[in-house]
């Protein structure tokens, strides 16, 4: 019994236990990008679960997690549901009625109570690691949007544009307005930079909590992959440099979890 | 040699440790209420250090922190230097050259560093307790203003209230306006319950992390103590009811650590 990737996700054994399968969607390389699933791969990853991926176009979201019985991410401001990636699906405990979870917070909780080994919240850190976890998605990485959701945008497969054609902003920054756009994500940077300078002397001072990779740093480093995949020269070949190296050495520290199957 | 409190806040016997020196404003009672002062004023009594309180009226603050070489707390986006309390005089180490420090986080870094008995930031967790406190008081305090800017000016003794007219909004709210109000604090509240939920298990459910009190809660709880100081009736009254009495409850655990010198 091999417990190594097989390509066609089907365990060449009945006995090999069966696989989670993680939904994501699909950019311009083979490349996972999306920095909202990159927080789910993170923690298979760490946690070493065997899992691959299922690749699905925006397009198809909504009806593919339709037909296979997802719950919606959440709910919008009119109370209408959202479908959206990333969903998992863990079949291990019952095959026959698999357990199928949406929002990147939702399958992390899931994850560390089913799989307590490797943990990726330290021992009474839940909330905490939420809150900074919110912080990033909410305020730090809100001045990235003008700037990464259009070159995202453009790099996505042509039906993916077609469908999002009107709903999302055409324009890539240039000029002038992108180095405003950069600013004010430097900004951001700078102040998460002097937050995570606390922990100098109290913990590894790259990390955001004591000496071991944890959730915040997923979901921090989820965002620099979504720069690096998706604006390597505009965008990680500034941030990289930014507070010392500080964001390359998180990206290093995170590294050898950066497995794609 | 009595370690016991003087009134004079002058030792009785030249032996005696020397005392620290906290600055707060006065209201309209006795009773500290401003919730960046408590902050720091909790963890002098965790911590149980002897300290005594030096009480500076608003208009007196600029001045009387110029007199003793008090730093400015931060700078203003001019550039300008602000001068604001907390304040805090540790004569320990050299008493001939006592410590200054304002702003109440860098209050809270050196307390911890030279009292490092009876931690209010669990191991490696600056970073985090950091981010946490910015967003009590930068998102999650944010919808309270309105409502307890002018409670609180209002309940100031007469000299501060003059000094201020004109800053300050004057029309303390009521009747829809002031529903409105407490409806934006109240969202803020419940997510963060949200939040703070996902500790139930994980920790004991009331503290932001593990078990113990730390300096999360102690930037929450001096929150609630504004509120119950300066809007007991309409808002203490409201608040220690919502989320199944979970703000109470966190008042109950914080309660031993409010002594007033």
């Amino acid at each position: 019994m091999s417990a190594a990737y097989h390509p066609s996700g089907i365990p060449p054994h009945s006995r090999a236990p069966p696989m989670l399968t993680l939904y994501d969607v699909p950019g311009h390389t083979p490349q996972p990008w999306s920095p909202n699933i990159w927080r789910v791969r993170f923690i298979l990853n760490f946690k070493r679960l065997r899992y691959r991926t299922v690749w699905v176009e925006f397009p198809q979201v909504e009806s593919t997690l339709a037909s296979i019985g997802a719950p919606p991410s959440g709910l919008s401001s009119s109370g209408r549901p959202i479908y959206s990636l990333p969903v998992l699906i863990d079949p291990t405990h019952n095959p026959r009625a698999p357990k199928i979870l949406s929002n990147p917070n939702t399958i992390a909780e899931y994850l560390e109570s089913a799989y307590p080994a490797r943990p990726v919240f330290p021992e009474g850190s839940r909330a905490m690691q939420t809150l900074f976890v919110h912080y990033i998605q909410e305020v730090f990485a809100k001045p990235l949007l003008p700037i990464m959701v259009p070159l995202s945008h453009q790099q996505l497969p042509g039906r993916t544009q077609e469908h999002f054609r009107g709903s999302m902003p055409a324009a890539v920054l240039s000029g002038p307005q992108r180095e405003e756009a950069w600013k004010a994500v430097k900004y951001q940077f700078d102040f998460l930079a002097t937050i995570l300078d606390k922990n100098t002397g109290d913990g590894d001072g790259v990390v955001a909590m004591g000496d071991e990779v944890s959730y915040a740093d997923f979901a921090l480093c989820s965002i620099l992959i979504w720069i690096q995949r998706m604006a390597a020269q505009d965008g990680w070949a500034r941030v990289r440099t930014w507070n010392n190296g500080r964001w390359h050495r998180l990206w290093e520290r995170c590294k050898e979890y950066m497995d794609e199957f």
